[in-house]
């Protein structure tokens, strides 16, 4: 099964492709996409789902794993990080792909065995976990690589997006 | 000019084409999309563009002018709406079409020359200001013409939706 993971935003979105092989993951592809700051927020919002639709079609992921925000710190950054998602969540439709959610603090128990680890760590164990050479960075890459990983780890049943 | 007004929404979109001709306001066509409840909301997501999208080419209106959306009350459901928001302005975007933003209380103060008024009163106003026979119904086609109105009223130069 191949799974993309992603950590979404406006200005930076990160991704994170893995084929799961029995009980082994093996990294395929990952890294960001990034908006200028400046550009209206329309065009930002369309290279985003530009960027990632061609993502898709080239490497063909069969679910999308994204992270679930939470809106306890910066309320205006999380509405436009939300205006974001629903253009990445709109380009997994569109590809007949199931979109699963985890929160931050579901993926850094999968990944860590600690739901308040420090990014450092989440990149260690995204190292560790696919045997990388080097941690993933920025953050947003190795966060979306460790939502990947979380939905390998998972059983997938009760956490498909849902409409209510 | 050519306008189109939205009401953002995951369930029921509001929107309102009106033609501006001088200092006339013509209703072009109005009403609302729904979503139904229980539908996976990444499901509802690419009805909305694709509903939306149509419409776009059927209209072709040159700008869209969008409800801005405050976080005051139901967060849950703040976030819902932000990702509709972000595909309808995908689809403006993908249009090449300009966005415009206008809070409620614009809209309201634009169109009833009063912030507070009620959703009632929008009704009739917007009755009144497009020579319909009978107000728009539901509040959200209403608020969706008023949204437009309030760009027709507009000066258009300082609210165009930035990155930033």
């Amino acid at each position: 099964m191949r799974i993309i993971g992603i950590d979404p935003g406006i200005a930076i979105v990160g991704f994170g492709i893995i084929e799961k092989q029995g009980s082994r993951l093996i990294p395929i592809q990952y890294g960001c996409l990034r908006t200028k700051a400046h550009t209206p927020e329309p065009l930002r919002l369309k290279q985003i789902y530009e960027a990632l639709t061609s993502i898709l079609e080239k490497y063909q992921p069969e679910v999308m794993a994204i992270e679930k925000i939470f809106f306890n710190r910066n309320v205006t950054t999380a509405f436009s990080v939300g205006q974001a998602r629903g253009v990445m969540v709109l380009a997994a439709e569109q590809a007949a792909m199931p979109v699963y959610e985890y929160t931050p603090l579901q993926m850094k128990q999968a990944v860590v065995g600690y739901g308040q680890a420090e990014k450092r760590q989440v990149q260690e164990m995204v190292k560790l976990l696919l045997h990388l050479k080097e941690a993933p960075k920025p953050d947003d890459t190795a966060d979306a690589l460790g939502i990947a990983i979380t939905h390998a780890h998972s059983s997938h049943i009760e956490i498909r997006m849902n409409g209510e």
